[in-house]
Protein backbone atom coordinates (compact mmCIF):
# COMPACT_ATOMS: atom_id res chain seq x y z
CA UNK A 1 0.00 0.00 0.00
CA UNK A 2 1.21 3.56 -0.60
CA UNK A 3 1.01 5.44 2.16
CA UNK A 4 -0.50 9.07 1.91
CA UNK A 5 3.27 10.81 2.13
CA UNK A 6 4.32 8.41 -0.38
CA UNK A 7 1.69 9.77 -2.80
CA UNK A 8 1.88 13.45 -2.04
CA UNK A 9 5.55 12.89 -2.59
CA UNK A 10 5.30 11.29 -6.20
CA UNK A 11 2.56 13.67 -7.03
CA UNK A 12 4.78 16.41 -5.94
CA UNK A 13 7.22 15.57 -8.43
CA UNK A 14 5.27 15.98 -11.62
CA UNK A 15 6.62 19.73 -10.84
CA UNK A 16 9.85 21.09 -11.81
CA UNK A 17 10.40 23.17 -8.46
CA UNK A 18 9.60 19.55 -6.27
CA UNK A 19 11.81 17.46 -8.93
CA UNK A 20 14.89 19.49 -8.36
CA UNK A 21 14.45 19.62 -4.42
CA UNK A 22 14.93 16.39 -4.21
CA UNK A 23 16.31 14.94 -7.30
CA UNK A 24 13.95 12.78 -8.24
CA UNK A 25 11.57 12.31 -10.98
CA UNK A 26 8.64 9.38 -11.53
CA UNK A 27 8.42 7.05 -14.89
CA UNK A 28 5.50 5.45 -15.29
CA UNK A 29 3.78 2.32 -16.45
CA UNK A 30 5.11 -0.78 -17.87
CA UNK A 31 7.16 -0.24 -20.76
CA UNK A 32 8.87 2.86 -19.04
CA UNK A 33 9.42 1.42 -15.37
CA UNK A 34 11.25 -1.85 -17.27
CA UNK A 35 13.04 0.55 -19.51
CA UNK A 36 14.22 2.13 -16.68
CA UNK A 37 14.82 -1.01 -14.78
CA UNK A 38 17.06 -2.57 -17.46
CA UNK A 39 18.94 0.87 -17.75
CA UNK A 40 22.34 2.54 -16.26
CA UNK A 41 19.41 5.31 -14.50
CA UNK A 42 19.42 4.46 -10.82
CA UNK A 43 16.15 3.09 -9.42
CA UNK A 44 15.15 3.55 -5.83
CA UNK A 45 11.75 2.47 -5.31
CA UNK A 46 9.30 0.48 -7.89
CA UNK A 47 5.50 0.81 -6.78
CA UNK A 48 3.69 -2.15 -9.01
CA UNK A 49 0.62 -3.79 -8.78
CA UNK A 50 0.71 -7.27 -7.44
CA UNK A 51 0.13 -8.93 -10.71
CA UNK A 52 3.18 -6.73 -12.25
CA UNK A 53 5.71 -7.09 -9.40
CA UNK A 54 4.86 -10.97 -9.95
CA UNK A 55 5.26 -10.94 -13.60
CA UNK A 56 8.60 -9.31 -13.46
CA UNK A 57 10.22 -10.56 -10.06
CA UNK A 58 13.31 -11.59 -11.97
CA UNK A 59 14.17 -8.04 -13.43
CA UNK A 60 13.32 -6.10 -10.57
CA UNK A 61 15.01 -8.46 -8.10
CA UNK A 62 17.67 -5.97 -7.10
CA UNK A 63 15.50 -2.72 -6.54
CA UNK A 64 13.23 -2.28 -3.54
CA UNK A 65 9.60 -2.82 -4.54
CA UNK A 66 6.23 -2.02 -2.86
CA UNK A 67 2.74 -2.69 -3.69
CA UNK A 68 0.31 -0.84 -4.88
CA UNK A 69 -3.56 -0.85 -6.04
CA UNK A 70 -4.13 0.64 -9.72
CA UNK A 71 -6.26 3.46 -7.70
CA UNK A 72 -3.11 4.43 -5.77
CA UNK A 73 -0.78 4.11 -8.86
CA UNK A 74 -3.66 6.55 -10.44
CA UNK A 75 -4.28 9.30 -7.51
CA UNK A 76 0.08 9.42 -7.50
CA UNK A 77 1.22 9.77 -10.81
CA UNK A 78 -0.16 11.55 -13.99
CA UNK A 79 -1.59 8.52 -16.11
CA UNK A 80 -5.74 8.37 -16.42
CA UNK A 81 -4.81 4.35 -16.07
CA UNK A 82 -2.04 2.26 -14.93
CA UNK A 83 -1.94 -1.29 -14.17
CA UNK A 84 1.22 -1.63 -13.85
CA UNK A 85 3.57 0.36 -11.69
CA UNK A 86 5.54 3.57 -11.14
CA UNK A 87 9.12 4.43 -10.47
CA UNK A 88 11.03 6.70 -8.21
CA UNK A 89 13.59 7.82 -9.95
CA UNK A 90 17.25 9.14 -9.47
CA UNK A 91 17.68 12.41 -11.60
CA UNK A 92 21.16 12.90 -13.37
CA UNK A 93 22.75 15.77 -13.25
CA UNK A 94 22.49 18.29 -16.23
CA UNK A 95 26.31 18.03 -17.72
CA UNK A 96 27.83 18.80 -21.23
CA UNK A 97 27.78 16.18 -23.49
CA UNK A 98 30.99 14.91 -25.09
CA UNK A 99 30.42 14.90 -29.06
CA UNK A 100 32.32 12.44 -30.88
CA UNK A 101 33.77 13.63 -34.41
CA UNK A 102 31.14 11.19 -36.29
CA UNK A 103 27.90 11.98 -35.13
CA UNK A 104 24.85 14.17 -34.96
CA UNK A 105 23.56 15.96 -31.93
CA UNK A 106 19.99 17.33 -32.37
CA UNK A 107 19.62 21.25 -30.90
CA UNK A 108 16.29 21.77 -29.55
CA UNK A 109 15.55 25.66 -29.53
CA UNK A 110 12.88 25.89 -27.47
CA UNK A 111 10.51 23.28 -27.94
CA UNK A 112 7.51 23.65 -25.20
CA UNK A 113 5.33 21.00 -25.31
CA UNK A 114 5.67 17.76 -23.44
CA UNK A 115 4.56 15.18 -26.03
CA UNK A 116 6.78 16.96 -28.96
CA UNK A 117 9.72 16.63 -26.84
CA UNK A 118 8.66 13.06 -25.83
CA UNK A 119 7.90 12.37 -29.13
CA UNK A 120 11.65 13.80 -30.24
CA UNK A 121 13.29 11.80 -27.90
CA UNK A 122 11.58 8.53 -29.23
CA UNK A 123 12.42 9.54 -33.16
CA UNK A 124 16.40 10.44 -32.18
CA UNK A 125 16.56 6.94 -30.22
CA UNK A 126 14.86 5.32 -33.41
CA UNK A 127 17.31 6.93 -35.33
CA UNK A 128 20.41 5.98 -33.30
CA UNK A 129 20.85 9.90 -32.44
CA UNK A 130 21.86 10.30 -28.57
CA UNK A 131 22.76 13.39 -27.81
CA UNK A 132 20.23 16.34 -27.67
CA UNK A 133 21.03 19.84 -26.56
CA UNK A 134 18.07 21.99 -25.61
CA UNK A 135 18.08 25.80 -25.00
CA UNK A 136 17.05 26.38 -21.31
CA UNK A 137 13.46 27.19 -22.16
CA UNK A 138 13.21 23.96 -23.42
CA UNK A 139 10.33 21.98 -21.76
CA UNK A 140 11.76 19.56 -19.06
CA UNK A 141 12.47 16.08 -20.20
CA UNK A 142 11.89 15.06 -16.66
CA UNK A 143 8.35 16.21 -16.86
CA UNK A 144 6.21 12.98 -16.49
CA UNK A 145 4.35 13.81 -19.82
CA UNK A 146 8.02 13.84 -21.60
CA UNK A 147 9.20 10.70 -19.64
CA UNK A 148 5.62 9.10 -20.66
CA UNK A 149 5.74 9.78 -24.60
CA UNK A 150 9.16 8.67 -24.91
CA UNK A 151 8.14 5.39 -24.50
CA UNK A 152 11.64 4.44 -22.81
CA UNK A 153 13.98 6.09 -25.50
CA UNK A 154 14.67 8.19 -22.92
CA UNK A 155 17.23 5.54 -21.24
CA UNK A 156 19.13 5.73 -24.29
CA UNK A 157 19.69 9.72 -25.63
CA UNK A 158 21.50 11.90 -23.15
CA UNK A 159 19.97 15.67 -23.18
CA UNK A 160 21.93 19.02 -22.24
CA UNK A 161 20.23 22.23 -21.05
CA UNK A 162 22.73 25.13 -21.45
CA UNK A 163 22.89 28.50 -23.33
CA UNK A 164 22.24 27.38 -27.11
CA UNK A 165 24.09 30.52 -28.41
CA UNK A 166 26.87 30.33 -26.62
CA UNK A 167 26.92 26.22 -27.31
CA UNK A 168 26.73 26.52 -30.75
CA UNK A 169 29.37 29.61 -30.85
CA UNK A 170 32.04 27.24 -29.82
CA UNK A 171 30.75 24.65 -32.49
CA UNK A 172 33.13 23.48 -34.98
CA UNK A 173 30.78 21.25 -37.19
CA UNK A 174 28.53 22.00 -39.25
CA UNK A 175 24.90 23.43 -37.73
CA UNK A 176 22.07 22.54 -40.57
CA UNK A 177 19.02 24.57 -39.22
CA UNK A 178 15.39 23.30 -40.12
CA UNK A 179 13.50 26.60 -42.00
CA UNK A 180 10.27 26.93 -44.08
CA UNK A 181 13.01 28.16 -46.43
CA UNK A 182 16.53 26.01 -47.26
CA UNK A 183 18.04 23.79 -49.29
CA UNK A 184 15.64 20.65 -50.14
CA UNK A 185 16.53 18.17 -48.25
CA UNK A 186 16.01 15.54 -51.18
CA UNK A 187 18.56 17.08 -53.53
CA UNK A 188 21.41 17.44 -50.83
CA UNK A 189 24.18 15.71 -49.66
CA UNK A 190 24.17 15.86 -45.74
CA UNK A 191 27.54 15.93 -44.01
CA UNK A 192 28.89 13.55 -41.81
CA UNK A 193 28.67 14.83 -38.64
CA UNK A 194 27.08 17.83 -37.14
CA UNK A 195 24.44 19.60 -35.34
CA UNK A 196 20.62 19.98 -36.47
CA UNK A 197 18.53 22.65 -34.86
CA UNK A 198 14.63 22.39 -34.88
CA UNK A 199 13.01 25.44 -33.06
CA UNK A 200 9.97 26.45 -31.54
CA UNK A 201 6.41 25.26 -31.84
CA UNK A 202 5.26 28.73 -33.29
CA UNK A 203 8.15 30.87 -34.00
CA UNK A 204 10.63 28.25 -35.13
CA UNK A 205 14.40 28.69 -34.74
CA UNK A 206 15.13 31.79 -32.81
CA UNK A 207 17.38 34.73 -34.77
CA UNK A 208 19.62 34.35 -31.97
CA UNK A 209 20.08 31.32 -33.31
CA UNK A 210 19.90 31.97 -37.12
CA UNK A 211 23.18 33.62 -36.77
CA UNK A 212 25.22 30.40 -35.76
CA UNK A 213 23.49 28.36 -38.49
CA UNK A 214 25.79 27.58 -41.43
CA UNK A 215 23.28 25.89 -43.91
CA UNK A 216 19.56 26.08 -43.47
CA UNK A 217 16.96 22.95 -44.54
CA UNK A 218 14.13 22.33 -45.99
CA UNK A 219 11.57 19.12 -46.46
CA UNK A 220 9.90 19.84 -49.59
CA UNK A 221 5.94 20.42 -49.71
CA UNK A 222 3.58 18.94 -52.32
CA UNK A 223 0.45 20.56 -51.06
CA UNK A 224 -1.22 22.71 -48.87
CA UNK A 225 -0.24 22.60 -45.30
CA UNK A 226 2.14 25.88 -43.80
CA UNK A 227 3.71 23.82 -41.54
CA UNK A 228 4.78 20.44 -40.29
CA UNK A 229 4.63 19.47 -36.12
CA UNK A 230 8.39 20.02 -34.85
CA UNK A 231 8.53 16.26 -33.76
CA UNK A 232 6.90 15.03 -37.25
CA UNK A 233 9.64 17.61 -39.19
CA UNK A 234 12.40 16.21 -36.67
CA UNK A 235 11.34 12.49 -37.75
CA UNK A 236 11.74 13.59 -41.61
CA UNK A 237 15.16 15.02 -41.31
CA UNK A 238 16.28 12.58 -39.33
CA UNK A 239 15.25 10.00 -42.08
CA UNK A 240 16.94 11.90 -44.42
CA UNK A 241 20.06 12.60 -42.42
CA UNK A 242 20.37 8.95 -42.80
CA UNK A 243 19.96 7.35 -45.55
CA UNK B 1 -23.61 36.98 -26.69
CA UNK B 2 -24.11 33.57 -26.84
CA UNK B 3 -27.21 31.67 -25.68
CA UNK B 4 -27.69 29.61 -23.30
CA UNK B 5 -28.88 27.16 -25.59
CA UNK B 6 -26.25 28.14 -28.74
CA UNK B 7 -23.61 27.20 -25.95
CA UNK B 8 -24.93 23.96 -25.62
CA UNK B 9 -25.65 23.18 -28.90
CA UNK B 10 -22.25 23.37 -30.00
CA UNK B 11 -20.83 21.98 -26.79
CA UNK B 12 -22.82 18.64 -27.99
CA UNK B 13 -21.51 18.68 -31.01
CA UNK B 14 -18.03 17.49 -29.20
CA UNK B 15 -19.97 14.10 -29.78
CA UNK B 16 -20.37 11.79 -32.57
CA UNK B 17 -24.08 11.19 -31.90
CA UNK B 18 -24.86 14.94 -31.68
CA UNK B 19 -22.98 16.38 -34.88
CA UNK B 20 -24.55 12.70 -36.75
CA UNK B 21 -27.83 14.12 -35.19
CA UNK B 22 -27.47 17.82 -36.36
CA UNK B 23 -25.67 17.26 -39.64
CA UNK B 24 -23.07 20.22 -37.88
CA UNK B 25 -19.65 20.38 -36.65
CA UNK B 26 -17.23 22.65 -35.18
CA UNK B 27 -13.89 24.32 -36.29
CA UNK B 28 -12.08 26.46 -33.28
CA UNK B 29 -9.36 28.97 -33.61
CA UNK B 30 -8.64 31.53 -36.16
CA UNK B 31 -6.20 29.08 -38.44
CA UNK B 32 -9.08 26.75 -38.60
CA UNK B 33 -12.17 28.96 -38.65
CA UNK B 34 -10.48 30.78 -41.69
CA UNK B 35 -9.68 28.07 -43.00
CA UNK B 36 -13.05 26.73 -43.33
CA UNK B 37 -14.58 30.00 -44.78
CA UNK B 38 -12.24 29.67 -47.46
CA UNK B 39 -12.61 26.31 -48.46
CA UNK B 40 -15.66 24.75 -50.12
CA UNK B 41 -17.12 23.61 -46.70
CA UNK B 42 -20.57 25.62 -45.55
CA UNK B 43 -19.57 27.85 -42.64
CA UNK B 44 -23.18 28.48 -41.25
CA UNK B 45 -22.69 30.78 -38.47
CA UNK B 46 -19.02 32.22 -36.72
CA UNK B 47 -19.56 32.97 -33.45
CA UNK B 48 -16.01 35.46 -32.82
CA UNK B 49 -14.76 37.97 -30.69
CA UNK B 50 -15.12 41.87 -31.52
CA UNK B 51 -11.49 42.02 -32.41
CA UNK B 52 -11.61 39.37 -34.52
CA UNK B 53 -14.88 39.42 -36.36
CA UNK B 54 -13.71 43.23 -37.32
CA UNK B 55 -10.08 42.43 -38.00
CA UNK B 56 -11.43 39.22 -40.34
CA UNK B 57 -14.45 41.70 -41.67
CA UNK B 58 -13.66 41.11 -45.18
CA UNK B 59 -13.43 37.70 -45.50
CA UNK B 60 -16.48 37.35 -43.00
CA UNK B 61 -18.38 39.09 -44.72
CA UNK B 62 -21.02 36.71 -46.51
CA UNK B 63 -21.06 34.67 -43.35
CA UNK B 64 -23.91 35.10 -40.81
CA UNK B 65 -21.37 36.61 -37.70
CA UNK B 66 -22.38 36.96 -33.75
CA UNK B 67 -19.88 38.39 -31.22
CA UNK B 68 -18.80 36.69 -27.92
CA UNK B 69 -16.59 36.83 -25.47
CA UNK B 70 -13.65 34.76 -25.20
CA UNK B 71 -15.26 32.85 -21.96
CA UNK B 72 -18.19 32.57 -23.39
CA UNK B 73 -15.66 30.44 -26.90
CA UNK B 74 -14.43 28.41 -23.98
CA UNK B 75 -17.22 27.38 -22.29
CA UNK B 76 -18.95 26.38 -25.67
CA UNK B 77 -15.93 24.73 -26.77
CA UNK B 78 -12.74 22.20 -26.38
CA UNK B 79 -10.09 24.86 -26.22
CA UNK B 80 -8.30 25.71 -22.60
CA UNK B 81 -8.02 29.29 -24.71
CA UNK B 82 -10.12 30.72 -27.49
CA UNK B 83 -9.47 34.65 -28.41
CA UNK B 84 -10.72 34.31 -32.64
CA UNK B 85 -13.86 32.10 -33.07
CA UNK B 86 -15.89 29.19 -33.43
CA UNK B 87 -17.36 28.31 -36.66
CA UNK B 88 -20.15 25.87 -37.00
CA UNK B 89 -20.23 24.08 -39.72
CA UNK B 90 -22.00 21.81 -42.23
CA UNK B 91 -21.22 17.76 -41.87
CA UNK B 92 -20.23 16.59 -45.40
CA UNK B 93 -21.85 13.28 -46.31
CA UNK B 94 -19.38 10.01 -45.86
CA UNK B 95 -19.10 9.53 -50.05
CA UNK B 96 -16.66 7.30 -52.08
CA UNK B 97 -13.68 8.87 -52.88
CA UNK B 98 -12.89 8.77 -56.36
CA UNK B 99 -9.26 7.60 -57.19
CA UNK B 100 -7.06 8.71 -59.93
CA UNK B 101 -4.72 6.45 -61.40
CA UNK B 102 -1.85 8.82 -60.98
CA UNK B 103 -2.30 9.03 -57.35
CA UNK B 104 -1.40 7.70 -53.63
CA UNK B 105 -3.74 6.86 -51.15
CA UNK B 106 -3.63 6.84 -47.32
CA UNK B 107 -5.54 3.85 -45.89
CA UNK B 108 -5.95 4.12 -42.43
CA UNK B 109 -6.40 0.86 -40.09
CA UNK B 110 -7.85 1.68 -36.81
CA UNK B 111 -5.77 5.05 -35.57
CA UNK B 112 -7.84 5.30 -32.47
CA UNK B 113 -5.90 8.91 -30.95
CA UNK B 114 -7.56 12.44 -32.51
CA UNK B 115 -4.58 14.34 -32.09
CA UNK B 116 -2.62 11.18 -34.59
CA UNK B 117 -5.63 11.33 -37.21
CA UNK B 118 -5.25 15.39 -37.23
CA UNK B 119 -1.63 15.20 -37.30
CA UNK B 120 -1.63 12.56 -40.18
CA UNK B 121 -4.18 14.30 -42.48
CA UNK B 122 -1.90 17.69 -41.63
CA UNK B 123 0.98 15.31 -43.15
CA UNK B 124 -1.25 14.10 -45.76
CA UNK B 125 -1.51 17.57 -46.85
CA UNK B 126 1.56 18.83 -46.90
CA UNK B 127 2.72 15.83 -49.18
CA UNK B 128 0.27 16.62 -51.32
CA UNK B 129 -1.72 13.75 -50.56
CA UNK B 130 -5.67 14.41 -51.31
CA UNK B 131 -7.68 11.28 -50.32
CA UNK B 132 -7.46 9.07 -46.75
CA UNK B 133 -9.73 6.01 -46.43
CA UNK B 134 -10.34 5.03 -42.75
CA UNK B 135 -11.73 1.98 -41.12
CA UNK B 136 -15.19 2.39 -39.36
CA UNK B 137 -13.04 2.20 -35.89
CA UNK B 138 -10.98 4.63 -36.53
CA UNK B 139 -11.41 7.73 -34.60
CA UNK B 140 -14.10 10.50 -36.59
CA UNK B 141 -12.59 13.41 -38.51
CA UNK B 142 -15.26 15.67 -36.79
CA UNK B 143 -13.99 15.03 -33.49
CA UNK B 144 -12.60 18.76 -32.52
CA UNK B 145 -9.51 17.41 -31.04
CA UNK B 146 -9.16 16.01 -34.91
CA UNK B 147 -9.57 19.30 -36.58
CA UNK B 148 -8.08 21.40 -34.52
CA UNK B 149 -4.71 19.08 -34.95
CA UNK B 150 -5.09 18.98 -38.82
CA UNK B 151 -4.26 23.17 -38.40
CA UNK B 152 -6.52 23.47 -41.23
CA UNK B 153 -5.63 20.74 -43.49
CA UNK B 154 -9.28 19.23 -42.81
CA UNK B 155 -10.41 21.19 -45.69
CA UNK B 156 -8.10 20.11 -48.38
CA UNK B 157 -7.54 16.49 -47.67
CA UNK B 158 -11.40 14.06 -47.76
CA UNK B 159 -11.78 11.20 -45.87
CA UNK B 160 -13.59 7.86 -46.59
CA UNK B 161 -15.35 6.03 -43.78
CA UNK B 162 -15.43 2.28 -44.86
CA UNK B 163 -14.76 -1.73 -44.62
CA UNK B 164 -11.35 -1.70 -45.44
CA UNK B 165 -11.36 -5.40 -46.51
CA UNK B 166 -13.76 -4.79 -48.90
CA UNK B 167 -12.27 -1.65 -50.00
CA UNK B 168 -8.88 -3.09 -50.74
CA UNK B 169 -10.64 -6.02 -51.90
CA UNK B 170 -11.44 -4.49 -54.56
CA UNK B 171 -8.05 -2.20 -55.50
CA UNK B 172 -6.14 -2.23 -58.50
CA UNK B 173 -3.21 -0.85 -57.62
CA UNK B 174 -0.53 -1.82 -55.65
CA UNK B 175 -1.19 -2.02 -51.54
CA UNK B 176 1.85 -1.20 -49.61
CA UNK B 177 1.47 -1.27 -45.88
CA UNK B 178 3.92 -0.38 -43.22
CA UNK B 179 5.24 -2.93 -41.04
CA UNK B 180 8.44 -3.55 -38.28
CA UNK B 181 9.65 -5.97 -40.83
CA UNK B 182 9.11 -5.06 -44.45
CA UNK B 183 11.28 -3.81 -47.08
CA UNK B 184 13.54 -1.06 -46.42
CA UNK B 185 12.47 2.25 -47.91
CA UNK B 186 15.77 3.17 -48.50
CA UNK B 187 16.45 1.29 -50.79
CA UNK B 188 13.09 0.18 -52.61
CA UNK B 189 11.69 1.97 -55.45
CA UNK B 190 7.91 3.20 -55.24
CA UNK B 191 5.40 2.13 -57.12
CA UNK B 192 3.90 5.67 -58.82
CA UNK B 193 0.55 5.29 -57.52
CA UNK B 194 -1.75 3.13 -55.00
CA UNK B 195 -2.40 2.51 -51.38
CA UNK B 196 -0.32 2.87 -48.17
CA UNK B 197 -1.81 1.16 -45.17
CA UNK B 198 -0.89 2.65 -41.54
CA UNK B 199 -1.92 0.63 -38.92
CA UNK B 200 -3.63 1.17 -35.54
CA UNK B 201 -1.09 3.11 -32.76
CA UNK B 202 -0.44 -0.45 -30.53
CA UNK B 203 -1.66 -3.32 -32.91
CA UNK B 204 -0.39 -2.25 -36.03
CA UNK B 205 -2.06 -3.24 -38.87
CA UNK B 206 -4.65 -6.02 -38.67
CA UNK B 207 -4.17 -9.83 -40.08
CA UNK B 208 -7.01 -9.28 -42.55
CA UNK B 209 -6.17 -6.06 -43.74
CA UNK B 210 -2.08 -7.71 -43.98
CA UNK B 211 -3.98 -10.09 -46.21
CA UNK B 212 -4.35 -7.35 -48.79
CA UNK B 213 -1.24 -5.59 -48.72
CA UNK B 214 0.95 -6.66 -51.84
CA UNK B 215 3.86 -4.90 -50.58
CA UNK B 216 5.20 -4.50 -46.69
CA UNK B 217 7.70 -2.03 -46.06
CA UNK B 218 9.83 -0.67 -43.42
CA UNK B 219 11.49 2.36 -42.12
CA UNK B 220 15.06 1.64 -41.30
CA UNK B 221 15.47 1.51 -37.35
CA UNK B 222 19.55 2.64 -36.23
CA UNK B 223 19.06 2.89 -32.55
CA UNK B 224 17.18 1.42 -29.57
CA UNK B 225 13.35 2.09 -29.96
CA UNK B 226 10.86 -0.35 -30.77
CA UNK B 227 8.91 1.71 -32.99
CA UNK B 228 7.16 4.88 -34.02
CA UNK B 229 4.53 7.01 -33.24
CA UNK B 230 1.76 6.48 -36.03
CA UNK B 231 1.97 9.82 -37.43
CA UNK B 232 5.76 10.31 -37.35
CA UNK B 233 5.98 6.92 -39.37
CA UNK B 234 3.02 8.38 -41.60
CA UNK B 235 5.02 11.45 -42.17
CA UNK B 236 8.52 9.86 -42.91
CA UNK B 237 7.37 6.85 -45.13
CA UNK B 238 4.73 9.70 -47.50
CA UNK B 239 8.69 11.82 -47.57
CA UNK B 240 9.81 9.13 -49.04
CA UNK B 241 7.38 8.40 -51.73
CA UNK B 242 7.69 11.80 -53.06
CA UNK B 243 11.23 11.82 -53.36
Amino acid sequence: MLTKKQAKFLKSLQIKKYRKESGNFVVEGAKNVLEAVNSPFVVEQVYGTPSFLEEHAEILADIPCEEASEKELVSAGSFASNNAGIALVKMPRNVPLKVQGDEFVLVLDDVRDPGNLGTIIRVADWYGIKKIVCSQDTVDVFNPKVISATMGSFTRVSLYYCDLEAYLGRANAPVLGAFLEGENVHQMEFPKAGYLVMGNESKGVSEELEAKVTQKISIPRFGGAESLNVAIATAVLCDNLKR
